[in-house]
């Protein structure tokens, strides 16, 4: 079955989008083509968009789910009144907090992903820039600054993770890894060791590692099954004597990985 | 008026966060607490918050204003009889989307920020690779590579914008910084002038660029008031001499300045 959805908002349709995106991963035996409009911000632009949703009703038998995010009261009624049964991901909950709160909502659009305070906005692109500054096991020396060290074996996928978490929690993240040589000691590398509190491992499926490896570097040794095989084993062995909370990657996303680690360290947003 | 709001989810709980920070935003005259709780996916650690509304409730006078995103069934029933005024932001759309859809749904967790499909997760890890290598200006080569080319003067937020980008929506985004020298020319630096139409440039309130600035570098001729109203100037002005679509980014979050050029570059998702 096929089915056609619309996310529609007047600003980013970030959250729309995850939302929908939500919402419809619960319905896995229904193939969606999910189309997203951003800043749908004028009457003109509300009005084509109806009218797109009405001609896919009448040619297909059956008017797109349009998730709605909009603050315009107007601009929301051209959707809500064209009689396409519109999912309302916003309004749906402001009337109710209303009443709750006791007081009339602002109806102004886009703070959620606006700059809210400039000190906010700061932290977040220093913490990129530690992110970046302290990658793949650079400037190490700067480890007393980090909220947190990942660590892992090469292509597990440390630096997105890091850049994540540095984007998302405005959290001061470095990568470090762990190679062959250092694989084969007992102990921790020189560079951690004075920070074991701050250190967290991820691990992945090395036939998975094996796959990522390969895409990258066809055929040398880093590549083969056994390497990524022993390594990840190694790896293990390691987080394990150490105590280290570590993760397994191989099913998550780096948004999963991400919220999952702030939630294990309990290092909390920084934002 | 202060008043305290949990966000509760049984996975990530980055939808549920997203949602009710955009929710909350529309009262801005009420000093929320928010406090957000991921993984709660347990009977235990659920009566464990309910336990907490409760005594919110009782010392305060009102109840925490409670965010959930629950697939469990169960676990959403334990928030939803305790009688504190639940938002459910998922449920209350997954009935109607099963009436409109004539299917039940699947009552799965965290498909929406799980891998969904690994070609998916190794492209959006190849884009943060490609950003890194091209992040500043270095391997310029690769620009063929490219879908997008950030430009703007130094400390705007290229590469923030840039790694946002390929994290979120999968696309190879590279950043140039115009430096002085450059700017001082009429012509786009050598390296660029093959890729016009991939450029995208981005500018930003002089006095906020110095204050950026300066918190890195106190005193240099590049953290001066002059500077960066001369170099502001000058990007702007050649943005314009060769039709560059370009943002102001002053007040503008990243998740913002990337929504924004994916609409007007018509780029789209990767993902």
């Amino acid at each position: 079955m096929k089915r056609t959805a619309f996310v529609v908002s007047d600003r980013t349709g970030l959250t729309a989008e995850a939302m929908a995106h939500s919402l419809l991963s619960q319905f896995p035996g229904i193939d969606f083509n999910i189309e997203t409009f951003t800043f749908v911000d004028t009457a003109a632009k509300a009005s084509e968009l109806v009218l797109r949703c009405l001609q896919i009703r009448d040619s297909t038998g059956s008017a797109p789910l349009v998730f709605l995010t909009m603050v315009n009261d107007d601009l929301r009624a051209q959707f809500t009144e064209a009689n396409i049964g519109v999912f309302d991901l916003f309004q749906t909950f402001i009337g109710p907090m209303e009443q709750r709160l006791g007081v009339k909502s602002s109806h102004t659009i886009g703070k959620s992903h606006g700059v809210q305070d400039e000190k906010a906005y700061t932290s977040r692109i220093a913490a990129v820039h530690f992110a970046l500054q302290t990658d793949d096991g650079m400037d190490t020396d700067n480890y007393r600054k980090a909220d947190l060290i990942i660590v892992g074996v090469s292509r597990c996928g440390k630096t997105p993770v890091s850049l994540y978490l540095s984007l998302h929690y405005g959290l001061y993240v470095s990568n470090y890894p762990l190679t062959d040589h250092e694989l084969g000691s007992k102990d921790l590398p020189n560079a951690l060791q004075a920070f074991k509190h701050k250190l967290f491992g991820l691990t992945i499926d090395p036939y998975r590692l094996l796959q990522i490896r390969q895409q990258r570097y066809q055929a040398s040794s880093y590549s083969n099954a056994e390497t990524c095989q022993r390594e990840i084993a190694q790896a293990e062995n390691l987080f394990r004597a150490e105590s280290l909370p570590y993760l397994n990657t191989t099913r998550m996303s780096v948004e999963e990985i991400g919220a999952m680690i702030v939630n294990r360290t309990k290092t909390g947003n920084r934002l």
